[in-house]
């Protein structure tokens, strides 16, 4: 018999059917047998009758097996109908059950509170929990409704480069592969420089895609590899035309994940934020002048925030300003990467901005230097050679335009999203010091 | 005055207008200039006229120039209309010029025969010709294309790491990478081993992402890094599902080909490829039965297909069954990966197929072990040590469905669909034993 997805059974009242999917709980209860079983579309719950032939089956079928199980679909009787739960009207009268691979005995209860590295050692058994399910398909909503947005916007998305050269940004951050004959490649921390040269080619652009930092630092913020969603695009007037962007952005993203995430963000206990049409921004130094003066702490002298002031002004934006989301903008000229463009009417100070959202910076961005000989001007002011730099910057003295964009990542933007505590959590396989798949020994 | 696409023009003949993008074409004829300018939404053609304002800066403005210009979009008159063209019937008469940032001189005529190592010496200025656009609007329509289909048929899109540990695939052809603390990391030459983990997940999974491969060999087949189109399902049959499902993907693919591409396959000198609604497909040994009787060369204790049987097999295909698609299947056990499920059927040989595409294989999948047990033993049978598989087992272990997939190459996909000499053409910034976008030294 056909397959029909669990998602579709109610409109299959009456009628025998056949799903598959796999068992997530079986509760034995006297001598019938009562399961929960998930496929892609969703979850039903089923009952193997005392008299079925499927009862001797039913009591072998251990949770997380694969199955096959055709039988009737029922509508409930009304005391035992689950409101606002996918199929809590109807149940599933087993009529037989095939097993497809029969699952060993799990190590741990799936819904049980476990610790991180229990949940990173046991990857493919726990992100089959709703939990980790849930989590990551916010995270495909997100990346799904981001590209949907910069189509529709002109974007044209390409696949950047893992292999960099000598050219690399990234300084000691960096990751080092044994390429051929004796010589060395570099991971790349970032598509910046390929993004910028593809401006040229395609006017908007974005990648995503994976990028590799090598920080020694073992923390729920850090990866050491995590996924870049980035955008670039030419003729803007400034920073400005950035930001308004990715306002739009995150107006579509919220939009999508009110239609189809609703259910996760209450399983997470977190909310989908509110994108004011118009995300307040301040410079660095209102923002630094703001928190010296209510709150006593001077770091009008700073080239950056500290995580702490991050925090206070999210609270901050969020209590006086209605918004989960702050642009801060006007870093130091010292304080960014070379290619940022400065102010021209705020000399010292660059036309970039940082995007906070609940405590954090998800984002980064701003306009970048398209003159070509402003360019060399800005890399020896680096102490860059800029022949190393030689290939990208074909791309200025062939004409380029006025020109910015942002970097996001997704891991970040998902954990703070959905408000959990590590980052790792938004990484399906995450990497770091202590772990590729299973720990590093020492 | 508001930026007017170029797409947009032929809307608003007797109007001025303001638009942004690169000069293509200058063209200085007795007193008067003509430009063909471009953005991202397609080209037009501009004059400057004697008596313009506008007219000594239109003779400083170089070719890839990016400009503003405002001017008078005019309808032309009938005989100098071009049919067939984007905006053929109408010009805009420049009335002023601002030059956003000078490009110098090319180095050579854009519309140049260049050599490959030209092509890619000089790659953020090559991108930019009429010939590289074309390429790289078809494969981000590839890529499109391709998740739309998946995404309708309920597959998730996941972010696959590239740092793999020990139980890597991939044997000599892996590049290794300076980890933490003396210890050594692989890059991923396939995402295999995760989208079956995934599967367990999702059920129904795609990844597109870049792997790598240290084959040290500079044809115009290889690339050491390139775009992987992997998909994973759940609750198959047999690999004739996967095949199915390859299929009907292409079927989707090719009329988004239609849709949007067919003034870049007529550029190219391509055609867009007839998918029949089914496929023909064939046994390897018949297939080398096949070749042996036709062309005397006997092939038929082969363990696989060489590529001169490959081409020969897609002229037959295309000859005898009207199709420019082929699956070979069933390949020794022999030569296929541990994971690949055996026929039982017809022992010896798998559950396994080729895709073969104008000439070569495009993609190659099948259905994969389920089981547990079988498939210890069969990482035994390949001299595989099953400790170094103990994440990726443990999806087996908990309960896997009978699943199975495939993987494609994005880069030979595009080659091969637009007719291109060499693969290195259809990836944007190739890289090979000889090149991280600039030359490797000796």
């Amino acid at each position: 018999m056909e397959r029909t997805l669990i998602a579709d059974l109610k409109g299959h009242v009456g009628e025998t059917v056949t799903i598959n999917g796999w068992v997530s709980v079986r509760r034995d209860q006297g001598k019938m047998v009562f399961f929960d079983v998930r496929d892609r579309s969703g979850t039903i719950q089923g009952v193997v009758l005392p008299k079925s032939d499927a009862i001797d089956i039913a009591k072998d079928t251990s949770i997380e097996t694969p199955v096959l199980m055709s039988g009737m679909v029922n509508a409930r009787p009304e005391k035992n109908v689950v409101v606002d739960k996918q199929n809590g009207d109807i149940e599933l009268q087993i009529e037989s059950i095939e097993i497809l691979s029969l699952a060993q005995t799990l190590p741990f209860e799936l819904d049980a509170e476990l610790n991180i590295d229990t949940l990173f050692d046991y990857r493919p058994l726990t992100l089959r929990r709703p939990r980790e399910r849930a989590i990551f398909k916010v995270q495909a909503v997100l990346v799904s409704s981001y590209r949907e947005f910069l189509q529709k916007e002109g974007f044209m998305e390409f696949q950047a480069p893992k292999f960099v050269g000598d050219d690399a940004e990234g300084g000691g951050n960096i990751f080092r592969v044994e390429y051929f004959k004796d010589k060395h490649a570099y991971l790349a921390t970032s598509p910046q420089l390929y993004k910028e040269i593809m401006v040229g080619v395609f006017e908007r652009v974005f990648a995503v895609g994976n990028v590799f930092r090598a920080e020694k630092h073992s923390t729920t913020r850090h990866l050491n590899e995590y996924t870049s969603m980035d955008v670039e695009f030419g003729f803007i007037n400034d920073h400005r035309d950035v930001m308004r962007m990715e306002n739009r952005l995150f107006k579509h993203i919220v939009t999508r994940l009110h239609e189809e995430c609703e259910a996760e963000f209450k399983l997470l206990g977190s909310e989908i934020p509110v994108v004011p049409d118009e995300i307040p921004h301040m410079k660095l130094r209102e923002a630094q002048a703001l928190i010296t003066a209510e709150t006593g702490a001077d770091c009008t002298n700073e080239p950056d925030l500290e995580p702490e002031h991050e925090r206070w002004l999210c609270a901050y934006s969020r209590e006086k300003l209605g918004s989960d989301f702050i642009f801060i903008t006007h870093y130091p000229v010292a304080k960014r990467p070379f290619y940022t463009m400065e102010d021209s009417d705020d000399p010292g100070f660059t036309k970039s901005f940082d995007l906070l959202f609940r405590g954090v910076e998800i984002a980064t961005g701003g306009q970048r230097v398209h003159n070509y000989d402003m360019m060399i001007e800005k890399l020896k002011t680096k102490n860059l050679n800029s022949e190393n730099f030689s290939f990208y910057l074909q791309a200025f003295k062939y004409g380029m335009p006025p020109h910015g964009g942002w970097g996001m990542g997704l891991e970040r933007l998902t954990q703070k999203m959905l408000g959990l505590d590590n980052a790792k959590e938004a990484a399906l396989f995450p990497r770091d010091m202590n772990r590729i798949d299973v720990r590093l020994s020492e």
